[in-house]
Order: structure tokens, then sequence, then C-alpha cells
């Protein structure tokens, strides 16, 4: 079972980083969900509640009466305790008899998969903690949720690729779909149906998954599908994913509707469309383990500029997992808002989009989205890479 | 619309509470939402994003360039700013023109929906501010959202009559289909099917709602229905409420299951039964504005135990909202996990449920959720409520 294998792998982590214990300390998680519940627990909890993992292979559920049963049903706790009227005297408890050097918990500047503690949560757990002279011993988790986050297991990325399968027979099957006179709207609503056909869901937000853009008007405006139709002569490029058994995808892949009488694309479009295949290309060429992000960004942000066009208005790509965005490491520039995240060291086992995006004028955007895994050897395509533009006659 | 509704009420309660400026602080809203934002927003946001509400109905959105145009169309922000590198700019300018006193933020020990904020983004926030010197002027925002969420407008209240309604015609067409030997996983699959026709939601994690338990032996322990099949002589008993519009229901009905003769449950199975009827009455006759909601669940419990039953292990009631539990003000004992809660005033528009519990011996669990609203006079009941046991034959 997946939460077994990752409750197996937190150990293992809070061996190799050297800490003691680690805990997430969640309340109503049915209204806000600290991102690294889903490698603990299947559902939800309502009362206060702790997951204590420590690097001697104990782990503790702290939860209150009612959610007791389903945590035991887990079979992953080695000690799971349950309480009515509040959390304090088992935390108390269960921490003197660890007596732990730190207690590491889900806050991140940086990351926000790291920082699923809540500041009114952090409080409390101070306060709790000072009865026992133990408040000056909470320390960032970021570490080990990164890296829990980032090594994906074999189970988690065949969950990936199936995500992707589904994902490319969907743009497969719309590339027929499209034709001048179709909306935006309407080529999202064709995908749609197809994810609940298939019993799937969507990778995110469903008011813009999928992002449909056509023409040039449109470029980096609204991210929802609007009633703009497909016109020759543009270009037409879609942002999209799936989540298949909790994973997902999340891809680009862009089309350009011929006018009458050609055959291919004007050579404008064709110069843009190869630029970003080959931005694409160098940049998975230099991934691998033991590179920093911020190189890789570099690489393909170079090779768009370095060809006359703007540089994109966001990271190269992300780490991909239970959400679209999801880790710490990231392919981006030493912008403010990504704080560290460019500068952490790429590993093996993480799966990484490749985005970059350029601005053909009169025409439209053209980008693609692929999906790639750090092996030992460098950056395997999980994705079956665009690198021919999707002619809509 | 509902957001320029709420962000009308929120710019009042500020006047109100005598508060300047009001900050909802947020990142990769697809991964962790502040229960705040579905009163700001509409979609999600990714980048680092600030929803600045003023006392003198100013109101600012800072986001990233690629949320811009969907947070204009909103129409509800007075500024809206965009960045590419980092919010920090915007963020210091605005804050050095609007000189608040104090900033109120989403945090609290207390209330799950006023902590929106990370710890992560805490410090970020203070970091920043402590830039231009305001770092000391955060406060928490718990009296502006437990309000804000506690206030239902009539539209509002509109959506959540039209989710009741809805459960209570499940509820309807699910009393024809128990019968002995029917699994609570197939009772469950009936009304989950039942919710899907219908294009709803559901109104809290899906392995459990609804919650099906039939006979004495699952009181109070599994959450998700199980094989367990429905047994003469037993009470069936169900949890369950639907999302509809974004706005929720959370209704609980008893069932008995007629042992061969029987026209009428045991007089024990009667008993169990009327008490908690009467438990509901007393404590919806005695909630008005102005009240504790520690004492109204003093009046439930008390009615219970007086009876020779054990006192049910939660509190009475909770409001409810965009989640199944949504707000501040609690109808709950003095427990260490409520803190405050119970102490807080009942206000007008506030709509709670009433869903005392206890145990018949040998036969089940005895229990009724009712939804009212707290009008000036006193409460209305939302749901129409169960005063009969529903026999299944």
């Amino acid at each position: 079972m997946l939460i077994q294998e990752k409750v197996g792998q937190a150990v293992k982590l809070l061996q190799e980083l050297d800490a003691d214990c680690w805990i997430t300390f969640v309340r109503e998680t049915g209204i806000m969900r600290d991102p690294m519940l889903d490698y603990l627990i299947l559902s939800d909890v309502t009362w206060h509640s702790a997951f204590i993992i420590t690097r001697s292979g104990e782990t503790y559920a702290l939860v209150g009466q009612m959610d007791k049963q389903s945590i035991e049903d887990l079979g992953v706790y080695t000690h799971v305790l349950s309480f009515v009227e509040g959390i304090k005297e088992h935390l108390i408890t269960t921490l003197q008899k660890l007596r732990p050097r730190s207690i590491a918990v889900n806050f991140s500047q940086t990351s926000e998969i790291c920082d699923g503690l809540t500041h009114g949560m952090f409080l409390t757990l101070k306060d709790l903690l000072s009865e026992i002279g133990y408040d000056d011993r909470l320390i960032s988790s970021e570490k080990i949720c990164s890296r829990l986050k980032a090594r994906k297991t074999p189970d988690e990325i065949a969950r990936i690729n199936r995500a992707i399968e589904h994902t490319l027979e969907i743009f497969a099957l719309v590339s027929s779909y499209i034709r001048p006179g179709r909306t935006e709207k309407e080529i999202a609503g064709f995908m749609i149906l197809e994810v609940e056909k298939r019993g799937l869901d969507f990778a995110w937000d469903r008011s813009h998954c999928p992002a449909v853009f056509t023409g040039p008007a449109t470029a980096e405006a609204h991210y929802a599908p609007t009633d703009r139709p497909v016109e020759r002569g543009h270009i037409l490029n879609m942002d999209f994913g799936v989540r298949c058994e909790g994973y997902v995808s999340d891809l680009q892949r862009t089309f350009y509707v011929l006018e009458p009488g050609e055959a291919q694309a004007p050579p404008e479009v064709q110069r843009g469309f190869d630029t970003i295949v080959g931005a694409i290309r160098s940049a998975a060429s230099a991934l691998k383990p033991g590179v920093r992000g911020v190189d890789i960004d570099r690489i393909a942000r170079d090779h768009i500029v370095s060809r006359g066009y703007d540089e994109f208005p966001h990271g190269l790509g992300h780490q991909v997992g239970r959400f679209a965005h999801d880790g710490t490491a990231l392919l981006g520039p030493a912008w403010e808002k990504y704080a560290a995240k460019p500068f952490e060291i790429i590993e093996e086992n993480m799966v990484f989009t490749i985005e970059p995006r350029l601005k053909v004028p009169g025409r439209g955007v053209a980008t693609i989205e692929e999906m790639v895994l750090v092996t030992a050897s460098g950056a395997e395509f999980l994705s079956s890479a665009q690198t021919e533009l999707i002619l809509i006659s």
C-alpha cells in the first residue's frame, strides 16, 4: 500500500537527515488539508490530530475517538491513541517518552508543499510543548517533506504514467474535434466529457483544466476557456492534465490552424515552435542528479532569448506528483517568489515538467509542456514528446 | 454575486470592529486553500497573492500576472496589481499608502475556519512588513472571519435550503431501498448514485458520506460503510449531506428494522428515540441571539443524562455553510479541543446543526441531526424535523 511505503520512506529519511521526530499536526482536514497527509492517512480527520514518525520506526497516530477505527484499519501506525476532550495529554506523554532532540513540523517559507501547518496550530503546538519545556525544539520539516515528495517510488511513477497516457489519448481525440469556428469553451467541453467518461479527476481547478488559448489576443490573459472561436492562421494551445489514482499529469500541446491553400505552418510559426522544441531538448539533456534547477532554466531561457524572443514570465518547470505543482526543487530563475527553490539540488526519481513558451506576433503562443523523470543517467521523457506542430485543416 | 455581497459585508465588519485592514495572504491555493478565499475569489491563484479589504471600502488584489485577468473579471476589487518576480514591492507600497494601525490576518488557535494562514506564510509576511516597521501590527482576523462566516445572507440561506431539500429527498428514496440483508455499503451506494444523478457534490469526504451504521456493534466505530448487513431488531442510522451551489447540508436520520410480528419499535428503542427528539426540541427552543453555545449544549446533554443514558462524546451542534463544520461559535461543552468556541455569543443568521446521540444497548444508536437558522425570535428549523422513527419492515 502506498501509505505503508511512504511512511517507511519517511522513517529512512529521518535516519538519513539525523532527525529524531516528525509531527504532522492537523485538525478539520476537510477544510484545509496539509499536503503531507496524503502519505499518512487515507481520509480526513476532524479533531486535533498528530501523526508522529520517529527514526526508530515507531509511529504514532493521536486522533479523536471518532477517527480511531479508520486509522487503526490502515495498519501503518505502531501506536494509535484516541481522545474525547483534547489531544494534550497524549501528545505530552508521547513526547516525554520519545525525548526528541528536535521536533520537525510542516512549515516553510520556501515551499508550499512543506507548509501545511497553520499559524494558529503552530501556536497551539508551541503552547503544549512549553508545558514540558520542549517549545524551543520545533524546527522546519522542509527537508523531510521535500524528499518524501520528490523521491517517487515505482508505484508512484506508474500512477503518473497512467495519468499521462490518458492525457495524451485525450489530446489525440480532441485533435480531430478542433476546427475553425469551434470555440475555446466547446473544445474544453469535449475534453471535460472525455475526462468524466473515463472516471478521472482534473489535475487542477476545473475552471481552467483544460486551459485552451487560441490566437494572439489571448496570450497569457484568461486562464479559463472563452467563447473565442478558432481562426485560420492562428496558433492554438492547451494546458491540460488529469488525476488518476491520486497522481496527476500536466502537459501542453500546440496546434496550428491552416489557412486555405496552406499545407504547412508559415515560417514564423514553425520557427517559434521549433525554438520551443529545441529549448526543451537542451534543458532535458542537461537535467540530471546533482545539477541545480536555476541552471537548467537558464539553458532554456537563453535558447529562446538568443533567437530573439522575449523570455517566458514563469519558471521552466516544476515537479509533479499528487498535485500539478508538487515539489520544492524547481527549474526556475532566481526570482523573489521562488525563494530557494531554484537552488535545490536535483535528485534521482524527481518528476519534472519542462514548459517554455514564446509569443509569435499575430499568431498566438507556442508552448509545449513535457514530463520527465530524473534517472541516474539523466532525464527520461515520460510523455512522448511533441516534435511536430499538430496541423488543423 | 455572492463574492460582491460578502466583500461588501467584510467592509462593514471592519467598520463595526474598528479594524483598518484585513489581508488574506496565500499561494498555490490548489494545494491548500484558506477557507476565506471562497468569499474573495472564484478559482485558485498560484503565486503569492494578497487580498486586502479596508474599512474605507477600497479593496486590493495583489496577484501573479497569470491570475490578473480572472481577478479583474470579478469586478470586485477596486485595485488589481500584478507582478512577475515577486509580490514584495506591491505589498509594501500598498500598505505604506494605507498606513493601517493594525493588519488582521487569518490565524486562530480557537477556530480552524479563521486559521487559513500557514506558519511559513506568516513568517514571510512578517519579514516583508519588517522592512517598513509594520511587523508588530499583525493581529488575528478571527472576529472578522467568524462573523463573515456566521452571518448568512439570504442568498446563502437559500443555497443551504436547496442542499437540505435534496438531502431529505434522498433520505425518503433510500427509506424504501433499506431492507434486511442489504449492507451498509449497498445502502451508501444507492445514495451516492442519487447524489451523482443530481449533479451534486458530497458535503464531506466521500469515503463516509453518507455514513451508514446498523446495529449495536458499529456504534461510533467505523466512519465508512461496511459489509455489515441490515438485521431485524436493529436500529440503523445515517449521517449525510450534499453540496449544492457551494453550500452544504448535514443531517442524520434514524430507522428501526421491525422483527416479524412487530408493528412498532420495542419500548427501549422508542424511548431512546423520543429522548433524542426531546433533547433537540429543548435545545432548539432555548437557542436564540445572545445565548452561549455551552448553555444550549448543556440543556441537551442534561436531558439525555437525566434519562439514564451516557452523554454524547462530541458537541451538540456546529455551524454549517460552505463546509459541514463551518464556524467558530459552537453548541458544545467546555472541552480542551473546543477552546473558546462554546463561549462565543450566538447571533442572528447563524445556521447550526443539533445532533445529540445515545446508545440503545443491543439495538444501535439513536441519533437525529437537524439544521436550524437563528432568527431574532429564536431557532427556526430549516430541515423538516424527524419526530417518528422510520420503520423498515
